[in-house]
């Protein structure tokens, strides 16, 4: 039975057993056997062949060899997710670099591409990397589920970029233009804010913290919330904008046209001149994120990271003197796991987990 | 067939369905009869009339008398949320006042007080004033169904006041206390912020707007998160101590041991002395909060409700300059619908929410 012929309320069924079995298998570390799946799941040992027959038969799942025989009986093949399957391409454009990279069903990085750029040249250099890129997965065997684009700016639902002021763009149809570029035409394509694709991919890399405030600091300084294990996007998906919290509220005119934002303190190359004010500056807009939400761990990532030991100790200064609640329950600083690589992983995990949450609607167009 | 005798399955179907028609007569007007009730919640008219039963007799729902007869057939008698059975005991303590309001199922405020105390009476004049009001809510034939007290400090989830500075607590057990005072003694109590409760008041009054920031200023100033209908309460129970947001990093000494916070330019007393001063100071808070959160819209209650229109050009001047959205989509702001009253009446309200949402266990005892 297809999900397309069945009626609806079993072609619902179907397809939230069909994730359920997919996250059982990407959620254990034992690449479990079909009666291992059966036992986790509650579902009959029948109905778990016939999803995971689908499963293997839509690229999504793959079956191990049987470890050697030790004893009486024929030992059961484990499951793993599909190395060959579905892909998600992941984006980052930014004021002075790009980057792409894809990954696999599995979590696995398979192509990874770094390079500069300037704002004037950054989509045309975007286009070439990404059909570089895609085609790299191509020829590995792989097809794109989609795409995902990390951007330094505010950006609607709909991926349509209202203000990107470091990168001069404004209103800018960005899944149209990338829809555009070759190698990606035909594919999904979803646009977010760096920060929380950064965020995103930071809480896929450290599941042991669900509630975190991720702080992006390149040219521009973003941020992104995660509580509970989800990103907090705000009431028009515009949260984060830590780099125009103000600090002193008569100091350095922003771009922005306010006075004294976080930007101008502790932006990429205020780091590099001043790590001391940076950190000082940062202290005290993270204190205020801390008094407001209440948030134990905080993650410095983008260029923050390379430098967190220089900027370690003046922001705890900071938050040991302006965090209410500091002397009860002190914050937790760390740098970025995945670095300066957070927003384009964030990006292809946003296109990796589509899949593996529906993973009907990918089988569906084969079956 | 009783709660208790049930097995657990069948008697948690009864509880769902008991809330369903319990939450169905209050959030219609038009005093649905039970034949209406069968119709929008998909009971059958036996159970609902069964559950109908069960509510009258437990003194949750009153049957009213049937409109005049209009034609053919008996008019069905409409159903309404009763005025007479349990009801909710709102207490505020506050560094120089204290609030008692006792609010019934239907919501309206039965019985409402507010004097003046000082910190080193507070605990003592509450025990007489909840004595007072409880006594009063008796005589008007309502029972009790629990008391909720507001705070203005840091609260764990069991009800544990970790610090009230402003009334000097520190780590005091406030549930065990109020349960020691005549009238309250055997009644279910829950403690929180102050500025938690008022926002959910706030939230009740006015469920148009599920996301808001509620900021209440007292001596001290607290705000209330609300996302999407629910309030965030951070990681500990702790977010929303707007206080203490650094406005100016080398300004004036705080209570708190940092310097330049909220509270020194816009508490009760410096509105009073420079309102231009402390709209700016609010203004800058905000607009941090607005840049973090993505926050749409902004209550202004406690002592900042009756000044509101002093206060308005001065805070939406720093937000339109601060606000990094401001120019595609503006912050409103406006005064709180209750007003002072908004922390006892969020307070009373929590106690009436919880028998609405679970009227099982307000029938159990008793069936």
């Amino acid at each position: 039975m297809t999900a397309s012929s069945a009626p609806v309320r079993q072609s619902s069924v179907r397809a939230h057993n069909l994730a359920l079995v997919l996250q059982t298998v990407a959620n254990r570390a034992d690449q479990p056997s079909r009666a291992a799946i059966a036992t986790f799941t509650g579902l009959t040992r029948a109905t778990v062949s016939a999803l995971v027959d689908d499963l293997i038969a839509g690229g999504l799942l793959v079956e191990l060899d049987p470890p050697p025989r030790t004893g009486a009986g024929r030992p059961a093949a484990g499951l793993a997710l599909s190395p060959d399957g579905p892909a998600g391409l992941g984006l980052e454009i930014n004021v002075d670099y790009l980057a792409a990279c894809v990954v696999d069903l599995a979590g696995t990085v398979r192509h990874r591409a770094v390079r500069p750029t300037s704002p004037a040249a950054a989509l045309h250099d975007l286009g070439l990397l990404a059909g570089e890129v895609a085609a790299a997965a191509s020829r590995d065997g792989l097809t794109l589920a989609g795409a995902a684009l990390a951007v330094p700016g505010l950006v609607t639902p709909s991926g349509i970029v209202r203000v990107a002021p470091n990168l001069g763009w404004q209103d800018l149809d960005a899944p149209a233009v990338l829809g555009a570029m070759p190698g990606l035409t035909g594919l999904p394509i979803s646009v977010d804010n760096e920060a929380n694709l950064a965020a995103l991919g930071e809480l896929l890399s450290r599941s042991d913290t669900p509630t975190f405030l991720y702080v992006s600091g390149e040219v521009g300084i973003g941020a992104g919330i995660v509580l509970d294990g989800a990103l907090y996007r705000g009431g028009r998906g515009w949260s984060g904008e830590i780099g125009h919290v103000t600090v002193y509220p008569d100091g350095r005119p922003c771009r922005c046209g306010a006075n004294g934002c976080l930007e101008q303190y502790a932006g990429q190359s205020q780091v590099a001149s001043d790590p001391a004010l940076a950190a000082s500056a940062l202290g005290i807009a993270l204190s205020a994120v801390v008094n407001l939400l209440d948030i134990g761990v905080i993650v410095l990532g983008g260029a923050y990271a390379p430098v967190f030991d220089q900027l370690r100790d003046g922001i705890e200064a900071e938050l040991r003197l302006r965090v209410l609640t500091a002397g009860l329950s002190p914050v937790v600083l760390r740098p970025a796991v995945l670095g300066a690589d957070a927003a384009m992983r964030g990006a292809a995990d946003t296109v990796v987990r589509e899949v593996r949450e529906n993973p009907a609607a990918w089988l569906a167009p084969a079956s």
